[in-house]
């Protein structure tokens, strides 16, 4: 039995991800936060933990990246890619026609906006903390149906109206499962990093950049970001392609440690892809 | 009188940063999404539009950045930095002990959660689709708060009840002002890009910051991102000091479009620093 972490309640996606890491015996441990999920899994209350890190839509997802910058340290243990996919769902015996009013995360209805104008037009949206919330609301309440994986209407037992509600296909999350230690090398595996920059120094990325070019090191992510620790202060989230026991890797990251502020490293392992 | 849409409802932070603009007389226009900001702009039912491009804790707003790319051939007009400060607001007459609930968007509940439970442990919170709404909703519910810009507040006839309520420091939400046409030189100004590689060219970013590099131009911003539109395609958000008719970023432009599928101006704008 394998304890996951994961940000709750029961029937969100991050639970989803949970439970596709395809281990044979998962106990999945619902959190109120990002920073709870690192939380159980430092004191032990859990083996591992899920967190999103990416969305092909809402972009980064800031908390998980901080707390893996300057809160902890877990590291990445395995990435996860998942298809994000709306269901409308609703208390049984009710159909679309019956459908008066519609509650979703402020996200989700975002992101099923024109299907929601298109197919409920001027149905009142009511927002929810969370997709699994919605869910359960809407199935407590007569006429109401929600947004929210359909996973979520098993759950709290509810059916699904319609699946594939969102209004852009290909709307993926990564998630990365977190733990302790580094992960050994496989030899199909990615590096994620935090670099911190000392200040005034331009053309600082150009040389991280031509180090890695000289590794024939791929990199798959780059982008910058003030610290917020100390205004001016930059630094690079850069994901690569390789495994930090890797010769090429580790010369570049011992080229690089002698000449930034910090290299920290997030973690090495399987590369999803 | 200039026409400003704004990501409503009255009383955002949104709406906010349109009437920090400075301008005198400054009609403000309320739309349901950031697509629908720019179709207002577009089909010149306003003149200009404001929406927020990226936040110091959520990271940057993909959706804006998505229409400015793909969407639209309006020029980014204009940088505003706003600080994100929550407000505890409720109906007159009710003080912080009589709170027995809390109404918030998921995101303000979620940057405000400390100071929730310390000072209102064990309340309830319901989810509202926006601050503004938030705000509407415990003005007229009994024992209701909510977390909000202050001026929602006055918009909708509650009270403040405490003020700076986010548990960081240093949220700041960076805005565009959105509108037809490049803004002229003023010496201090900053530009937008979005550069589309060709396929398979490793060494493409190492390439596009030499160029930038040897027109001694700094950069504040960079960031890839896949596409959406083709897998494994990617391109690069860039910001730099400069303005596009500067004879050293011109240079660099018309190197980088020899060279890449695509150079994609967002904007040339006065830097807000």
């Amino acid at each position: 039995m394998t304890t996951v972490a994961y940000l709750g309640p029961a029937g969100t996606f991050s639970e989803m991800a949970a439970l596709s890491l395809g281990m044979s015996d998962v106990d999945p441990i619902s959190c109120a936060s990002i920073a709870e999920v690192f939380e159980a899994v430092e004191r032990g209350k859990s083996e591992l933990g899920v967190v999103p890190i990416e969305n092909s839509i809402e972009g980064s997802v800031t908390a998980t990246l901080d707390a893996l910058v300057f809160d902890t340290t877990l590291e990445i243990q395995r990435e996860l890619v998942l298809d994000i996919r709306f269901a409308l769902v609703a208390a049984p015996g009710i159909s679309l026609s019956d459908v008066t009013s519609v509650v979703a995360h402020p996200q989700a209805s975002g992101q099923c906006r024109r299907w929601l104008e298109r197919n409920l037009p001027g149905r009142p949206i009511t927002a929810a903390n969370s997709n699994a919330e919605a869910v359960q609301i809407a199935a407590g309440t007569p006429g109401a149906a929600a947004l929210g994986p359909a996973l979520a209407a098993e759950i709290y037992g509810a059916t699904v109206l319609e699946e594939g509600v969102q209004d852009y296909a290909g709307n993926q999350t990564r998630f990365v499962v977190i733990g302790h230690g580094l992960r050994p090398r496989t030899g199909n595996d990615k590096t994620s990093l935090a670099l911190f920059m000392k200040k005034d120094k331009p053309g600082a990325l150009l040389m991280i950049l031509s180090e890695f070019a000289y590794g024939d090191i791929n990199l798959t992510k780059i982008q910058s970001r003030p610290t917020k620790r100390q205004l001016g202060d930059y630094m690079f989230f850069v994901d690569l392609e390789g495994h930090v026991e890797d010769a090429d890797v580790r010369l570049a990251l011992d080229c690089l440690r002698l000449k930034l502020r910090e290299v920290k490293v997030l973690g090495s392992y399987p590369n999803a892809r």
